[in-house]
């Protein structure tokens, strides 16, 4: 049994906990009042994205602690284990919101996901089938929508026309393909995820022009910069605006909606890691794990993470150097 | 082609539409500005609602236009046929409500309906298997919940046995059945209709405290009073409330919130009556088809049906005699 | 064991069977050579369709042979219980043939009826969701086309839902939904089928104009005259022809494609009424059972079924009176 | 936007394009006809399959012109991702052939692949587990026949039983095997492709006589020779000839009969190549990419395939050398 | 809340609770240990199948108490309703008691029912489609055995292939058609109940032959004496018996392995007719309840149900007259 | 064809066999009186399992002979081929196991897997998600029961998230998570196999007090020493015991059960090395093939396998210098 577990019983005191202990597991990045908290000979493993947070990198950084962000953590194969989950969870919520948008009141088209007897069902484009594409797919099929998914990787869409068993289309996407279809879908989930860049402009201003009024587009790619071209972050409490006759539901932070889901789901990811980090010391992890050494992005007053320093315009040390 | 089909096309004021028409189809009941066009000769299909809206009541009867409404008509077996798509429809919207609702920022658990892998689904039960809990099963299923429907009927049962092919439990239902999974529950939805009657209170409040934090109950049944003991009507702006640590949702009339789906819904089985209607004439239609005989509920300046008379303690007029 | 049986094992000569059978099964009309053969004493239980064909009703009423007919077998629901397998088999080879003719080879579109992985399968329209419909959707769904299912019966409707299990949208069919759709389509298969009535013709010549080109239309309802305007009957030499850009499949007697299905099936309808009339003679067979009391055509030089005697103006005596 | 696309969209006489292009991409091979409008400097991209078509060969070599073959790119896996599509395709012809064919007036046996309640469905026996095979137990389980899949390869057996769930079984192939079940199938489809060598021989002729007379055997390996002992190639005029009892169906590029669904397909695989062809130039696009290097057949009057110029008993430079 | 809801909470010593109640329900027949305790005034309502219990009828008649048969309730259309979930469970317990069988050790053929990956599963044959040998064959496709049911009723049969959505095959029964196939048999499932008359022998000895060595035949309707021929009833202890080289499952009263789904089943349907009768008292209850009127057995020490009269040569009155 | 195959159909005295061949192939290892007949020149292929058995390794060392055992065939990735179908064979014996013991006369709860209709399933609990929980996993969904499978892996979770389709659901394994579902489970099957290694303890003693009275626990990692602490071998004549209130069934070597689809399942994978042992001599073979040689476990008087060196105390050499 491991130290980590039995913290999970214990309930200290905050600063207590921060005091004593040699490594601390969080899920949202520390904010201003816990600055004073950080302190060298810590181990902070939690989500950090400090690229766009000059404050906190700063305060990272002077206070010397070792700040390993489960964003970065990347395996041979340029996937983020740690992400991934937060990915499945926003594609299910994409298409639930989907669904309720396209209920009159919300705004959207008046029309219901599954249909009934005798009044076929919604429309349901969905463009990217990676593991967000596919779980949204899913549900909009298990709602009994008809669902169409593009992807530009034949070798995905064959896995995907096997797990969807007839259920729904695969789709080559191009430009040409989504917009023969587009006037003709009541909701367009874009799922287009191109980890560690900008997500691609798929939809276009003037291709929504062309929609059903009251469509509804829901960007599951708004965390990174939205991947249609009139996509910017709104809130669940204000998680909609209309752009022609379309409606656009481009909340940040989805899985944030779901906490009891998304705790265990991201627990289940980093438990791992955390073990190995709390059980051999976080060097040692490190060095037996390369995945998790991409993880550190602050240790000893210094930036180890290139693209974060690259950010700041600051110097950095490679986390090889740092781990000796 | 009968006038019906012709006056889809045609657009023409509103009213020279109701002076020239010899019959008038409508989805809801007139509203009080309209009073002033009823009128003798008029044969009026819609929804009315009277039992429950004297000032209505009143007005139809001093026009004497012929008012056939469509929640009375009412088969040999005792079924609502014009009824049932609007409870197919609330059916599939309570669950996709009940999803929405469970989501942190709306008030509920924060749990994701249909779960992630690793991440056990949501568990729903479902109290009433008539059409409207059937189709909130198939959602609830579709969106891959955890899923319980209870019912007294146990041929019912067996039916959904059948149609659910394992991916659902049937419950035999009763006090003893539905509190000993009540704790376990995440979302229950009330679909217990019966017919012409207030619906059944089938969860008390006291069995509310054992309930989980955040857990949603959505109560179809709402149009008839409700099958919870504190369910009370909500709106769309304003859908729900909590009750000890649970949120109610009990949006009255939810067909509403997509009439795109619903007007195809209900078009599709008022037409064949409108139909009769419009190329016999209401006198012989309603001759030929007691069902819809039942929809007249005042002719001539009488109340031709029992329960709206009693409502408004009034006399009133067997429709067999009407027709002769 | 009864005789029936027997006679399955024994291979006689074919005149010394007409001679000493009392009963005496088949599966077609007997044609001119064999009118000799038919005569006073013998119980003939086969397909006759005489209402159509003079020479063999004379023959059979000059001979005195009771002639049972298992088309004009109908129980109390005017259902037609010796037809239906037929219809079960019409209604899975019309979706396979209309697959096969979309081949460029054969004249269609060139379209491969379930797509591939990237590339979205055909659009079909089945109108009527009859044991026929039915049967043709669940080909069409198996071999992963996108399935419309058009019927005016609601209630049918929504024993389809069931059974598709979300993967066939349900229409509720009208002119107006039929043309709506019909531009989309690939392959639409007519399946009405109004018992002792002529077909509907629910595609008009000018609605073929829209059609895609290469796109295959279906007849099942060919043997009743045919369900579109322009269909006439065909055969399996020469299947199909053109109209507009569109090929017209209306092969007569579709299940006559198929001997060794069609004849399993048959008996399996057939064989306990055979076994009724064997077991017990016809008479007290007949008394005992209404449905097939229908199916008496002839009997000692008298025609005993209206319709016949209807089509060829000629008098006829009520079964009820024959069998006293 | 690139060239490619913009070509897509401009109709321009069919010589001003062989002559102003910089890369031109067909489906087929270039014909007698077109030989004179091959030159130097244009690459080409298509189908060629030169090794069998020594006047091709030489009017490519004599041309100096880049030919790229679709058939010959590889990749590091040996697999050929332009040919995948045609297998997928030609996978569910061979099924919906299979089942067409299985009709008595096509010469089969006369049973409906999928039953009727009551009446059992046809046998399949499919032999090869890869894409074509999959493909053709999909269509043939959804059309309701009993599915059997033989392959060698047990890890691939062990994911189709996966893909199938329960719905058809999986056997291990081996003459034994084969021999064993081959008396009680109807219809059989041989789908057994070997990248680059000649199809093995899985049926022999003496197998055929314990066949079912009228069972249908399907050949979807016979561009590469065939996998029954006695296939010969066959065209959509003339498909199918009779060995034994059994019915032989063998066409020659089967996905060509359905050119709308194909050629989707195709350019699916092909544009991504295309692209790269037309924004970097031939040289570095196949400097980048070694499976697109492996297409190139001929450039500079030389051939650069090492099959090819076998075939033809011909010199060869290597690839690696042409590109420097 | 009524009396019998409250004795379920309440527990009592035996004695008393016999003394005091005045309606008593057991799941089985009273033993002789409790003849004493029968008495006039008190209404027994539990299983009593005292057609083949002598010593119990004349205890119950002796006593004077009004005696009601689950078995014996019977409705208009002829069903039992308090005997059909114990059908429900039988068929599926059949099921996992011939795959338990069919292992080596317990005398079977040694083959696993569903197979595995390159090995087939084992052949089931179902004899009865009803709701018995429909679970049976659920459990059956569900264990992804290759599965063959068969029936006499055509419309039945239609009604399962829709439920098996082609999973299973449907046969028309007959000898012949069971004999052609039972030879390739691994299990045999006897499900074919006739309400309240022997069933008949479909297996007979000489067809045992040229079955499999090892293969396992389950006689379901072993309770009623049994559908093959040399089927005897056997006990959970000692549960099968071999004859020539199969093995016959013949345990009788199957559901009793599985009291918990049994007792809760059971209550299920006897719920509604023990209310009836403990808040109307049993008179009334039977008066406004035909179908729960004959369960009465005895009552003032007379026999009420005419087949137990005969069965033990007894005078009986008609309930009717009991009623008054 | 090759010798092999040849002495399948060849039935000769044992004597001979061992005396004549070159290679022979057994399913199960040399039993005492068969120790006379190894002998220096022969190859024996079979399942051997020395490492615990301290007479055959003397036995085969002394005898010289070449002994390559089933078991310890590796493949490069750690996996062993020749042992997975025994794998998938247990997993669904496993469940089809537990389905029989849980009900009463066996010892169990008395509940039946399925449920019926208005009383729900067992819960059952799978711990491990690889080849062998995922078959009994497939079974226990197919048995209609409530399936809740664990696993510490995540990307194996959402494999077999897919396969599931929303059918059962994915935990991610913990002690707590385990701990906290255990009270609730009718059925908990171990799956828990880790190749070479002693299967880890994952139901403690204490844990079992908590757990349902009849509950069934089934361990197919009894093998490996099993995966509940409480764990010890049974044999099919005595196969289960009561810890607490809950059954232990813990038999070893369960695809012993099913030795029909043992045989084949394993020749599938043992053929095409036992092909390539005859045709190009063992010594070849195993050049060539790296998982192969790891199969060689004595030769020519040494012990050529490390760990059954380790074992045993005793010297042994690489396979690699035997091969040269």
């Amino acid at each position: 049994m491991t130290k980590i577990e039995r913290s999970i019983v214990i309930d200290r005191p905050v600063d207590e906990v921060w005091e004593s202990s040699e490594l601390l597991l969080k899920v949202k990045e520390p904010i201003e009042p816990e600055y004073g908290r950080l302190r060298d000979g810590l181990v902070l493993f939690t989500y950090l994205h400090i690229a766009a947070d000059e404050p906190l990198t700063r305060a990272l950084v002077e206070s010397g602690i070792a700040a390993v962000a489960y964003e970065t953590v990347e395996d041979a194969n340029g996937r983020l284990p740690l992400l991934a989950p937060m990915s499945e969870i926003a594609g299910k919520i994409a298409t639930q919101a989907g669904a309720f948008m396209l209920e009159k009141p919300l705004g959207g088209r008046g029309i219901l996901l599954g249909g009934v007897p005798g009044v076929p069902p919604a429309n349901v484009m969905i463009i990217g089938g990676g593991a967000v594409g596919m779980h949204a797919a899913f549900i909009a099929i298990g709602m009994e929508a008809d669902v169409f998914v593009y992807d530009t990787n034949i070798d995905r869409l064959r896995e995907l026309d096997i797990a969807f068993g007839g259920r729904a289309s695969t789709v080559f996407s191009s430009v040409l393909s989504i917009e023969e279809k587009l006037p003709q879908m009541d909701l367009v989930i874009g799922a287009v995820l191109v980890p560690g860049a900008k997500a691609p402009r798929l939809i276009r201003r003037e291709m929504l022009r062309r929609m059903r009024p009251g469509s509804v587009l829901v960007d599951i790619a708004i965390d990174q910069g939205g991947c249609f071209e009139d996509s910017r972050p709104t809130t669940h409490d204000d998680p909609v605006y209309q752009v022609h006759n379309s409606l656009f539901y481009c909340v940040a932070n989805m899985p944030g909606a779901v906490p009891h889901t998304s705790t265990y789901a991201l627990t289940n990811v980093t438990l791992p890691y955390a073990l190995e980090l709390a059980n051999r010391g976080w060097r040692e992890a490190m060095a037996r794990d390369k995945a998790l050494a991409l993880g550190l992005n602050t240790y000893d007053g210094q930036i180890t993470y290139g693209p974060v320093a690259q950010a700041h315009d600051l110097t950095y040390v490679k986390v090889e150097e740092v781990l000796g």
